[in-house]
């Protein structure tokens, strides 16, 4: 460790050059130093928001939010810089003059309305009151009507794009957002210059000058064959919506891995790093961990498994798929048709079953055997023959984002006896979170696009039963990514090809990424019973999931009509 | 007060005349002293049975027993003769003098082999180490295999009588339990002399004189018309089974109600009572409680709802209405034809619930606030609107008795998300039962037989928010039999009668039993909505439980072969 000053030029090729990744979650930012030459991981360090999610009311007035609102707050963004950044160098002990470059990524779709100089509007005292001048996070699911009807127009007018999501946008992306904005708070729709994703607003923060990123324009954006929907089509959802991209998107894109600017003064001080360095173009944190994983080749599917789980796959050609979220050009690396889709909750059902499904005794056996309640329920189920619970279940319990793109479904759980126990429900609802992968994967295959492996980062990496079942109920090997923090590295790995430590994100991935081949393969006998029960669980999900008159849905509305009933 | 001895030939009509009931349960046995004039309950004492339920050992030998079996020990029951009579004398402070006559009541079928003169062969050093030669409790579930054969044949064969039992006869009954003994133990089978259920074997014991009940010969025995399934039909199961019933079971049916004999010296001996005194006819529990809850008249539908329900009906016609449980000309009052159906599990299904889905919190907040689990589950789960869980549950965790009459079905929970929690489950369950029993009710009226009226006995009519649901969700009132032991209480009934005290049961009903009118009336506004639920569970309901192949036994064929695989 060397502690005077370097010049800013540091050579991108020198062994000891380093970039720093830093990965916007939905709770916390973490930031990484990684070495260049090999993407060792020197150190690490995470801040968490002190606002976390907004969802009741708003900060400063306390005003009171409504039902399915998300938002964030700026200024813990931009703490990620002034906290996280230095004390990961500290924590790598490299000296901050070998950085040659700063990657980002964030959770997306995450928008906000800014002014002309990226100034967020919620950060105004004359707008701070309004709850549509906040950014608004992915998972503000308020917009749904704004979606539905968008979905419902561009079916009607045969929009081109419509095929290239799957048949249907989230009410989680921009257009739906903005449009709830226009409708809903008009003076704040004016008011906003600028419609930004925070993945391009950080980058903004680090350069002082506005980029937009080609993944999220074409994911988040409907940013497809070189325009946004037409001003036809927005005038039939509102008059005002016409000039929408025109006024407030309207930006050249940036491919991923390109230098969208050198590090402001202002950042600099931020952060703690060199100005001028590279700060490479924004994007997200599903697509960013891909080279990460190694997974940047066409047909190597990439499962980012946490609460939730995201799908990316890059493919040579140009498909309308079914059901996924999105395929956009370069979306995922340049020079590539990148496929995404979903899994609207996975960890997140676990932990729901964890919480609530396990009763005192079982905590207590766990206390007394050092366990944590998920090891005990997997020692509790592992090693039982395949199918010996009797149960199948529908990982519908946060609705399905692929391949039906429906948050109004529910999970179901089918089976039950008297002797069913908690262990038994919750491997049921690991294996239902495979059967879910199965279908996004046939479906790729269906749609033309080869999964020729399958590799999963996140979290629930390390959850060896999910894994094995996995390979199990997929019938294929499992490989995994390595890296602790796999999206920062992604970052980091984007921000070395940005400084030109490395000619394009593909050659960064074979040097800076890691992935463990085939960590995890099929076990014949119980992939053929797995077969059997997927064919079950395929029945329930056609029974459940599609017709033009769903059973969870008349439960929903009935759900929804008796919760805004006042309470006897 | 009295303690000289008094007359045998008590008067029946003396303002302090008593009768004795006794009521056979599953655990335990409990008697209760009842004042002829007017029901009222002066004393009464439990006996639990020494050896419960046999169900992995044989007692004495310690000979492990195949899954599924259940058995019982005769001397048991006649501890029950022995202990709980008296106590209950004791406890009502009432001069044995004044009991006037005995009624019984018992599980069934619970059915044993014995000599001709009544001795039990589990009773016989001879026997007493061969599986078959004890008492097969009703839960005996191990003859599916010829339940099975015997309603393939019947309906092959286009009996008369297969109608009249919704259909098919159950696993749990005489001939389906006698087949698997002759089968399986020729010998055991060779040396049965009567096949007879416990209910009359125990009034056998208190008159020294073998005696069979209408009601268990029609509901269990396949008695019909006057006569048992001909030889020529057993004969096609196994050809030493067509003289079963001439040679086991023939025999004088008696009306409930009536004298078997006057009670023996040595059963005297045994109970304390006086030597004489009128013995009633046997019965079963669920039926003998109707005159204890005023549910005698034609159209009175009685729910005995406990860990599984019972529903007894009188009608004026004779209908085969499909998947009841059966329907016998004085099955349940002489005079009507009674209608059985029921529930394969109620209670059970809520203690599972309670024992697996509730986590520590809650048990920790029960603790703090000294509510049972129960209690805290409803006071969560009450007076939100109908609906605002957003579940719909199949209550068949151990299969369904009635209208389905399929015990490999299983139970199914719909409409689950992140943010269900146990109370709405446990909402979601009690729900479930009472849609359950409106397919029974609809089935009723659908086949002919009316229901005005609907009557709750049993432990569960003290849980209010069921009571109230049942109630929203039958859109009729429920009424309450407010005895707190039904069944004894209805012994007692059937004894005043045997000794001449009422001239019939009906009347002797309308003295001594007693319920509640209309103790919960329906809201029309939550029965609408449950109106909108129970459509959604009747297409749950026939989607899972009928058709000819059925993902529900096809989960349960996998499980059973998983199950029977060695475990890894």
């Amino acid at each position: 460790m060397t502690t005077h000053a370097l010049p800013v030029s540091f050579d991108p090729h020198h062994p000891e050059a380093c970039t720093v990744g830093v990965d916007f979650g939905t709770l916390s930012g973490r930031a990484v130093v990684v070495r260049v030459r090999d993407g060792a991981e020197l150190g690490s360090a995470v801040h968490a928001y002190r606002h976390a999610v907004i969802e009741d009311r708003l900060p400063l007035t306390d005003a009171p939010l409504p039902p399915d609102w998300a938002l964030q707050h700026p200024e813990d963004w931009r703490d990620v810089l002034r906290t996280a950044v230095p004390a990961a160098l500290a924590d790598a002990g490299v000296d901050a003059a070998h950085v040659i470059g700063i990657g980002t990524d964030f959770t997306a779709c995450t928008v906000l309305p800014a002014t002309a100089d990226g100034v967020p509007l919620a950060l105004l005292p004359e707008w701070a009151d309004r709850p549509h001048a906040w950014p608004k996070l992915w998972k503000h699911h308020a917009a749904q009507d704004q979606a539905d009807r968008i979905n419902a127009l561009a079916h009607e007018r045969g929009e081109p794009w419509i095929g290239r999501y799957g048949g249907r946008i989230s009410s989680e992306w921009q257009f739906a957002k903005a449009l709830q904005v226009l409708e809903e708070d008009p003076a704040v729709y004016a008011a906003c210059a600028r419609w930004i994703e925070a993945a391009d607003w950080i980058v903004w923060q680090l350069t002082g000058a506005e980029s937009r990123n080609t993944c999220t324009a074409g994911y988040k954006g409907i940013h497809q064959d070189g325009r946004y929907p037409s001003p036809d089509f927005l005038a039939g959802l509102h008059p005002d919506f016409a000039d929408f991209p025109a006024t407030r998107l309207e930006h050249p894109l940036s491919a991923l891995g390109s230098r969208a600017g050198g590090l402001s003064a202002v950042a600099a001080e931020w952060t703690g790093l060199p100005e001028g360095i590279a700060v490479a173009t924004g994007n997200v944190d599903a697509h960013v961990a891909a080279p990460a994983a190694g997974a940047v080749e066409n047909g190597r599917l990439l499962a980012i498994m946490g609460t939730s789980t995201c799908h990316v796959l890059n493919g040579a050609t140009l498909a309308d798929v079914p059901g996924i979220c999105g395929v956009v050009d370069g979306g995922i690396v340049a020079g590539a048709y990148g496929y995404e889709a979903g899994q609207s909750a996975v960890g997140d059902i676990f932990a729901w079953w964890l919480r609530q499904g396990v009763p005192e005794d079982y905590r207590t056996e766990a206390a007394a055997t050092g366990e944590d309640l998920h090891q005990l329920l997997t020692r509790k189920a592992a090693g039982r023959p395949v199918g010996a619970h009797g149960l199948v279940a529908l990982d519908w319990m946060n609705g399905n984002r692929s391949t039906l793109v429906d948050h109004h479904l529910s999970g179901v759980l089918v089976g039950l006896t008297l002797d069913t126990r908690p262990e038994d429900v919750y491997l049921a609802l690991l294996e239902a979170t495979a059967y879910g992968t199965r279908v996004i994967v046939e479906a790729f295959e269906a749609g033309g696009i080869p999964v020729e492996e399958f590799i999963v980062t996140g979290g629930l990496r390390k959850n060896a039963l999910l894994m094995q079942i996995c390979a199990d109920v997929l019938r294929r090997p499992v490989s995994l990514g390595t890296s602790e923090q796999g999206p920062a590295l992604g970052s980091a790995i984007h921000a070395a090809v940005a400084a030109g430590a490395h000619p394009d994100v593909r050659s960064a991935a074979s040097v800076m990424g890691s992935v463990q081949r085939h960590a995890y393969t099929p076990d014949p006998a119980r992939a053929d019973t797995y077969d059997a029960l997927f064919a079950e669980y395929r029945a329930l999900h056609d029974h459940f999931g599609t017709g033009p008159d769903l059973l969870l849905h008349r439960l929903r509305r009935l759900r929804n009509t008796a919760r805004a009933t006042p309470t006897a």
